[in-house]
C-alpha cells in the first residue's frame, strides 16, 4: 500500500475561495462577514476527480494524507475570529473530501493560530477535527508569515498544544504558510528555512524529554538538515546534547518531497528509513514537468522506487512509517480490513 | 594549489576581542569608547600559529581567503558609527595577518551594514580594503540578525555597493552574521536559511542582467540548495525564468562547507564543477571530530578528494574557479610567479 504523507487541497471550488476574498475585505472594512456559500458535492467532486484523484491514481498510490491548501492557511492575515473562521471552513471541506472518497483520502487539519492569539482556538480545532475522523495537523512554526518571529518550538507556549497532540495520538508536520515578506519566497525560501530552523530547534532543546511520544514531521525532505546531516551531528556534539539518533530522531520524521533523484538518494543514504515517510506536496508547489527526466518533479513515488534499498525498506517509506507516525490511520485501514 | 575561500579569523587576540565588548558597553552607556589596543604581531602570530595555520598547514591547504569572524559582525549592535569602527578594526586585523604570511593568507573583508544606513559606508570599507590588497567581501542579506526585514538581493537598495563591487571586481561572499532571534541558531539555523533564502531572491529577480559581471559565492555548500536542486529548477520554470545554468549559474558559486561525504557528493553530483570552490569554514561553525569517520567534521578537503571526479575537476574546485571568481587573488598568485 502506498500512502502519500503530503497532499495539500490547492485547487479549490471557486466559491470557497471567493468566499475568503470576501471574508477578509469585509475584516479590512469592519462589515459583516458575507455567509458561506452552500458548495454542491458536484463541485469537490470536479476538482478532485480533475486534479489530486487523477494524479494520485496515474501516478500509482493509494492514499492521501489531506490537509487545506498551506500558502492560503495565511494565520497572519485579520484577527484570531478571522483566522478560527477560516480553518473551520477549510478542514469542514477536507471532511467533505474525505467523506466522499474515503479509501483515498483521510484528513490533516490547519489550525486557526492568529499570531497574537494563544493556541487555546487551536486546540479546539484540534480536537473538533479528530472529532470528524482527522488524524494529525500542520502546525505553522511562524504563524507571522515569515520574520520568524515565534517563540522556538522547544519553548512552554507551544506545551498545551502538544499536550492535546500527546493526548489525541495525533502527530503534526511543521509546516509554514504565505510569506508576507518580499524577500522570502513562500514555496522556495520560506518553506525551506523553516524546516531547517524548526530541526535546529529540536536540536538546541530538549523537548522529546517532556513528551516522549509527541511526532513532528518536517517536510519538504527536512528542508537542508539531510544535505547537512554533518554540520547536525557536530552542533549536537558541541551543544553537549545526546546523540540525534535517540535526542531528535525518535520523534521527528521527514518526507520524500525533495524533486529530482539525487536528492532522495542522499535523504535514504544519511536518514534512517524508519525516519521517512513518502510524501509527494500534490498538486502544490511545482507543477511542471523535468526536462532531464521528462516526468513530473512531483512524482517522487518514481524516485523512492529507483532507491537501492530493500523491498521491506521501501514498504516502510511508503506504508509502515506512516501507519506508525498515524496510529489513527493504522486504526482506520485495520478497520477496513487493511 | 590548494585554496580554501572560506576561512575566519575565529580565536583572535584577548584586547581586540575586550575592546568590542568595551565599545558596546560604551555605546550602550553614552560613553566615549575607549582607544583600541595596540596588539603586538606577537599575539596575532600566536592565534594565527596555533589554529588557522597549524589547521591550514595539517590539512593540506596551501592558501586561506580570510575574513574576520562572521558571527561577530553583528551590524545589528549599535549603530553605524560602531559598526564602522567595528569593521575598520577587524579588516586592520586581517590586513596585519596577511602582512605577516602573505603566502598563507589573502583579505576578504567585512562591511559596516548599519541595519538603519544605506550602503556608503560599506562602499567605502570596501574601497579601502581593496587598497589594502584585500580580494573580496562578505556581504550581509540580513544585518538585521534573524528577522530578515532587509530587502531582497535583487533591490535596487544593494545597486550602488554591486557598482563598487563591479568598479573593483571583487566577489562578495552571502554570509549572515550572529542571531539575535532566539528561534534562530547562528551555524545551524540562521546561516543555512540565509544562505538558501539569498539563492531563491536571486532566482526570482533578474540581477545579473543588469550586472552581468556580478559574482556571489552562497557558502555552507549553497544552504538547501544543492539537495533540493530540483525544485529550484523547477520553481525558475514556473516562475518563467530561463534555465538556472544561465539566469543564475553564471555568476553564483558554492562552496563546500558540507560536513559529511555524502553532502558532498550530492553538491559535485547536482551543481557543475565549474561553480564549486573548496572551503572549510575554519575554525568556525562545527569543530569536533565525526565519530562516524574519526576525522574532524569541517576537514572537507578529505571530502573533496575522496569525490569520484577527474584531476581536472578537483583541481577547478581547489584552485582554478577561486583564481576565476577572485581575479586579484590570480593577480597576486601570478605576481608571486604562481
Amino acid at each position: 500500500m502506498i500512502i502519500d504523507c503530503h497532499g495539500h487541497y490547492t485547487v479549490l471550488p471557486k466559491a470557497h475561495d471567493a468566499w475568503r476574498e470576501a471574508q477578509v475585505a469585509a475584516f479590512n472594512a469592519g462589515t459583516p462577514v458575507p455567509p458561506y456559500p452552500d458548495i454542491p458535492d458536484s463541485e469537490i467532486r470536479e476538482t478532485i476527480e480533475a486534479n489530486q484523484l487523477r494524479l494520485v491514481k496515474e501516478r500509482g498510490a493509494d492514499m492521501t494524507i489531506f490537509s487545506p491548501r498551506a500558502s492560503a492557511m495565511a494565520p497572519h492575515v485579520g484577527d484570531e475570529a478571522v483566522a478560527i473562521e477560516w480553518a473551520t471552513r477549510c478542514n469542514d471541506l477536507i471532511a467533505r473530501v474525505v467523506a466522499m472518497y474515503p479509501e483515498t483520502f483521510v484528513g490533516v487539519c490547519m489550525l486557526p493560530q492568529s499570531p497574537q492569539a494563544d493556541l487555546a482556538g487551536s486546540i479546539a480545532e484540534l480536537e473538533r477535527c479528530v472529532g470528524m475522523g482527522f488524524i494529525g495537523c500542520n502546525l505553522n512554526p511562524d504563524p507571522g508569515g515569515g520574520h520568524f518571529t515565534a517563540p522556538p518550538l522547544t519553548d512552554r507556549f507551544w506545551y498545551p498544544f502538544y499536550e492535546k497532540m500527546v493526548e489525541l495520538d495525533v502527530p503534526a508536520m511543521i509546516h509554514v504558510s504565505g510569506s508576507c515578506n518580499p524577500g522570502l519566497h513562500a514555496t522556495g525560501a520560506f518553506y525551506i528555512a523553516a524546516d531547517t530552523i524548526a530541526f535546529m530547534q529540536l536540536i538546541e532543546g530538549d523537548l522529546f524529554k517532556d513528551f516522549p511520544t509527541l511526532r513532528f514531521i518536517i517536510p519538504h525532505g527536512g528542508g537542508a538538515v539531510p544535505y547537512h546531516w554533518g554540520r547536525y551531528r557536530g552542533l549536537a556534539d558541541m551543544l553537549k546534547q545526546p546523540d540525534l539518533s535517540t535526542h531528535v530522531m525518535n520523534n521527528v520524521f521527514f518526507d520524500t518531497c525533495v524533486y529530482h533523484q539525487p536528492g532522495i538518494n542522499l535523504l535514504a543514504d544519511v536518514i534512517e528509513k524508519k525516519n521517512i515517510l513518502f510524501g509527494s506536496e500534490m498538486v502544490g508547489a511545482v507543477r511542471g514537468i523535468d526536462p532531464q527526466t521528462g516526468f513530473y518533479f512531483d512524482d517522487t513515488k518514481r524516485y523512492v522506487d529507483n532507491l537501492d534499498i530493500s523491498a521491506e525498506e521501501k514498504a516502510m517509506i511508503f506504508e509502515g512509517n506512516a501507519r506508525r507516525v498515524f496510529p489513527r490511520l493504522d486504526a482506520n485501514l485495520k478497520a477496513r480490513g487493511l
